[in-house]
């Protein structure tokens, strides 16, 4: 945290007054609990970036008429192992969580279960949808399309999205292993983050507006383009635009708008879930063992000098998740101040650690 | 083709010759067309590392006990949408392709197909068995574990396999997108060959034996590393031990054995297959549109200078592919001369045009 000003909250008051923010915003009562769940996930796992500093910009969505507050979730078309979903342009997190449930179910029918979603919106952290399944002992798996801020391999404009994609599994004596990770060599919020801070990035992680590679991390809004992460980074968007985009009949590439600035438009993209249930394959207890086993030899892996871990995926976001719920989620005191402002707005009553 | 005696040679007739020589080394006549279709396959493509050359390796591991020439896959555990095979020890492209077929098989009941396999052995190209789905209009998956060449993030010892994944989707007027990637920044047979030629690589593919970075390209085979590409190559490498790995109750990173050097012992990986049909989600005839459509859009971006066109995932190989099926397959020399000698040693009669 930056300033002495900023704030440390308990989870579930954060929870609760996201929630409340949502209900005020138009949503009923279930949605407005899912989408709170979905940004204060986020924080508590270090992803804040994904968390309640964005939870402004989605209540736009739901004023400006980008997204649908009384949307109705369809199903499409159904097969036993499979769904595509109708979002009806409700906030991205209620379809994915909706989608996610779904995928649950019927792996545990059928062994596996693959639900795709269209007509939808933003759906923030990919991780959090993938996690539904580990309660199940189940991998959850969740992609999503979405802004085309990403210049192809060997092209010089941003025309594709950066398509983040979530894995999530169950270990037994170790936290999850969930690995979250967008399509491009940097995040799009780590680069707003360099912005903000005035400080310079790398070259080879963004060029700018004029296609040249760039120090200056402004010059990614001003226009310019994240770098995929290599012609196998390039790929996997594509794979991403094609099972998230093209079958589910969903917005791809140039047709997403852009979430953050377009909030009165539909984005129309779509996203896939996948949850497959580990007992149809070897015992759940065997599964984590061997889980456990793969931490320990990784870690048993010579570093390289620096180094002081090999870290699992998601090892670091466990352990702030476990550590943020009994210390509290720090909010910045500028997202802390535009929550205030909206509250107020909204004529929700803030919590007083807030103020 | 580097010498003037290097040869080129029709498909068909390499076909024919690679499942001779098979069913020379043991193979009943179905696996034995499995396995060169696999090796010829990839030859097709243009990807020679994994196509004919291997055929003297696999043939070894056949005659020193490693793999099973008479092995029988089983189903050890099936639900509706998957499936976990036994491989017995069979070559990798034979219980590959079973799983694959298995996969498509349940993809058409119950729109999504995920065949697992164990006790399997090396398959070689993943996205010979990913393209599996391509003749049913459906997109495939294919993703193996393997002996542990890479590095993980912050390692200096090989200790997790650079488990390459592959997807595959049918377009309309363009060839089929497919991506096939190894986790590693380079593959190993880039590096193999880069060893051969004694030519330098870029720091920042291989580390040596010693933990440093090299740009020795024999510093791999000596005991180095492959680096991962970034830590979400690791990542997913690590999913990749998971998903083909602990789930299907098989080997993972130090107990996979080289299959290259120890044709004596059972590799015993897994591997993954997944099938999605297509028509569950989307009228086929759309989807093969609106993909060529993706084409056509990421085409049109700017390109950096130097960059003559902006390709998708396998198309290169698909012109290859195109092409060879008319021109012949080019053999080098010392490729030929091998197989050669296997086949005078197996008294397989070889091709005229091989000698």
């Amino acid at each position: 945290m930056d300033s002495h000003r900023d704030v440390r909250m308990d989870a579930g008051e954060l929870l609760a007054f996201a929630a409340a923010m949502f209900k005020a915003a138009g949503l009923g009562d279930a949605d407005a609990g899912v989408m709170a769940d979905s940004l204060v996930g986020a924080d508590l796992r270090g992803t804040h970036s994904h968390g309640l500093i964005r939870l402004p910009f989605l209540v736009a969505r739901l004023r400006d008429g980008g997204a649908n507050r009384q949307a109705r979730i369809k199903v499409v078309r159904e097969a036993p192992g499979t769904a595509l979903l109708d979002g009806d342009r409700a906030l991205g997190a209620i379809t994915a969580t909706r989608a996610m449930e779904m995928a649950v179910a019927k792996a545990r029918t059928q062994g596996i279960g693959f639900v795709a979603a269209t007509n939808s919106d933003f759906i923030g952290a990919c991780a959090h949808y993938a996690m539904q399944a580990l309660p199940h002992d189940m991998i959850g798996v969740a992609w999503t399309n979405g802004f085309p801020g990403m210049a192809p391999w060997g092209g010089r404009r941003n025309t594709i999205g950066n398509n983040p994609i979530a894995f999530a599994a169950p270990s037994g004596s170790h936290g999850p292993v969930v690995l979250d990770m967008a399509l491009s060599v940097a995040a799009g919020g780590r680069i707003r983050l360099a912005a903000k801070r005035k400080e310079h990035i790398p070259k080879g992680w963004v060029l700018g507006p004029d296609g040249e590679p760039t120090d200056d991390p402004a010059d990614l809004a001003a226009g310019g383009a994240l770098l995929p992460l290599g012609y196998k980074g390039y790929g996997l968007a594509v794979f991403g635009e094609i099972l998230c985009g093209v079958l589910t009949g969903s917005n791809i590439l140039g047709e997403v708008p852009a979430w953050f600035t377009d909030t009165d438009r539909a984005i129309g993209n779509g996203h896939m879930h996948m949850a497959i249930d580990i007992a149809r394959f070897i015992e759940v207890a065997q599964f984590k063992r061997r889980v456990d086993l793969l931490f320990e030899m990784l870690k048993a892996t010579p570093r390289v000098p620096g180094v002081e871990d090999i870290l699992l995926p998601g090892e670091r976001a466990w352990r702030t998740h476990q550590a943020q719920l009994v210390e509290g989620i720090p909010v910045p005191r500028a997202v802390a101040d535009d929550l205030l402002t909206l509250a107020d707005r909204l004529g929700v009553p803030a919590p007083m650690a807030l103020s």
